[in-house]
């Protein structure tokens, strides 16, 4: 057996995947795959309706927000959102917490002018700041946060307090749907699929309607999300297959019992990889305590050697992409969604036997 | 058996399919699907080097061009030509065949000046038109030009005589690697996948090196194609399958025996319909004959209650999106690489026995 720890594209649920394979040449009986069928075909349009309706049942966003099925990942939208919702003459409020928090600042900066409101690269990102009262002006023209850093394995344990009149973002590329959040604080989400949802090729994006129709004049067409919602996310050739795989994690998440169910599993699994971290210092989680990542876990051995070595011995034993981020090194397991608990008693019992080889 | 004339997505060859269904679960014996693999790992990294691989051996282009697999279709790159190459003060000379070709115009004419230097909108875009010497200003920013046009069912024949100093770019979305071209007399070409490369969500875009070189300074980073240049399209992750598919598709077109012998079928194809269409006046093509398509065959029946019951009785028989683009009716028949000729052969007998039914 083979468990995939990597950090995106990363583990399917196998349901999920048995079936894909058991209809990937002959769709519902019409003689072709889904792969090969219109976007516009009835088959197709039953699909990305039901993503949709998977997306808005799990959250429980009202129909003054729209769902969109788009292309480019998060880091298209690091560009897209400044270009739509950042004037010229208005101020963004991002918090700095790791390496995609920065690319997002990097982009909305060549667009106009930004506030890194709160971070922790000084602390190397090993946790979540506050952000007390007064931290983000009340002109802002929106706060981007990050839910869930995958390089440092830190996650935002609540949604953070914003003064009411500025429009709330949020990056949950490496965390959507894994959890119960009150997405309705939030004005705009977005997520590359390739985690928690699906494969790689597609990007969520939940945006309240009335913000859409607030951005910018003249934009192209395909960074305008005006567009988009206008189209039903068909305005162009969407990735077809990507969404059909959305609909399929989707359905699984519903019939897991959604985000509440998911949830507990999430922070079970993690909690037993962190009681390991936990047990006498061998192995050194990354994170704070307060800021820990249900769906990254990632830790340090005591030496370079040792952490090489356990990569190594860990995929001779079936348990791969276990290597950290390059920037960071060390280990990283990600556990979104997909994984199964099977695969987390798989990687926990392989610390402790390999904590007990290091004497 | 199931026959899609759909215009894109599209028919994916029969052997391909399979295999790609074979390994869906279990990539290679490395105990996952290549969807779930990391865009860094070897598994993929050789994939995207052989997509690669086989994309340069059929084109027969040099090192002096970079090919990418970028997301966001054709319609990312009518914005991203003009963002990276139409600079304030020079103007962009666009020939004008068909609804794709006055998108990139649109898309154009948002960024910087824009010369539409011949067109054929007032003959309902039924052929393409002739560039004489002069057409194209040799100060153009560039000439860009759409080489199949779905709609209407023309392609050009052959590449126009351009100013050597004007740059040539194409939207080959529907006629990629369908004909030996000569390549390097374009200095970018683009082309969404999901005609005769494989699934939607993934753009090959063949781009000179030193062209790309000369882009716009301080663009978003995902809409620069230096970025995907010195990434090697994986900047950011990658849409995974699609390119999978795309390697998959191209070794069968290499299998095949490249571009000349997919050419000569594609060529027999399309000359079967439009020997059955032009038998006894019955069917009439929507092209003049020296611009017809040999990748959508566009045609009228006499009445339009005609042309429903001819979709309606070909869908009963299992040949399915024959219906034209919503834009100008009739009937069209898109038979990309994909199309086996059994499946043109069931379509020509088909079409001979509806017109016998028709009186």
């Amino acid at each position: 057996m083979t468990y995939n720890f990597n950090a995106g594209p990363a583990t399917i649920p196998a349901t999920v995947m048995e079936r894909a394979r058991g209809e990937f040449i002959d769709y519902a009986n019409c003689g072709y795959g889904i792969i090969e069928a219109s976007h516009r075909s009835a088959e197709f349009e039953e699909i990305i309706a039901r993503a949709e309706g998977n997306v808005r049942e799990l959250t429980g966003i009202g129909d003054d927000f729209a769902v969109l099925f788009l292309q480019g990942g998060a880091s298209t939208q690091f560009a897209m959102i400044p270009m739509n919702f950042l004037p010229p003459d208005r101020t963004a409020a991002y918090v700095d917490t790791g390496l995609w928090s920065g690319k997002a600042v990097k982009e909305a900066r060549k667009i106009g002018h930004v506030a890194v409101v709160a971070g922790t690269a000084d602390a190397d990102y090993d946790h979540i700041p506050e952000l007390p009262a007064g931290t983000v002006a009340t002109d802002a023209a929106y706060l981007h946060i990050t839910t869930n850093n995958t390089i440092c394995g830190t996650q935002y344990q609540a949604v953070p307090e914003v003064p009411d009149c500025v429009p709330l973002f949020a990056d949950m590329s490496s965390d959507i749907l894994s959890r119960p959040l009150p997405f309705e604080s939030f004005d705009l989400v977005y997520a590359g699929a390739q985690k928690n949802l699906g494969p790689s090729g597609v990007t969520l994006v939940i945006v309240c309607r009335d913000l859409a129709e607030s951005g910018a004049a003249n934009l192209p067409s395909m960074l305008d999300y005006r567009t988009h919602i206008k189209g039903d996310s068909l305005y162009n050739t969407p990735p077809t297959f990507a969404i059909y795989m959305m609909a399929l994690v989707t359905d699984w998440i519903c019939e897991q019992g959604g985000l509440s169910a998911v949830a507990e599993v999430n922070r079970r699994k993690a909690a037993d990889i962190y009681g390991c971290i936990d047990h006498d210092g061998f192995y050194r989680g990354r994170a704070r305590t307060d800021s820990r990542s249900a769906m990254n876990v990632c830790f340090n051995l005591p030496t370079a050697a040792q952490e090489a070595a356990f990569v190594e011995a860990a995929a001779a034993s079936g348990l791969i992409g276990l290597k950290g981020h390059r920037s960071v090194g060390g280990i990283r397991a990600s556990i979104y969604n997909g994984m199964p608990p099977a695969g987390v008693n798989a990687l926990v019992d392989f610390m402790q036997e390999f904590r007990r080889s290091q004497g």
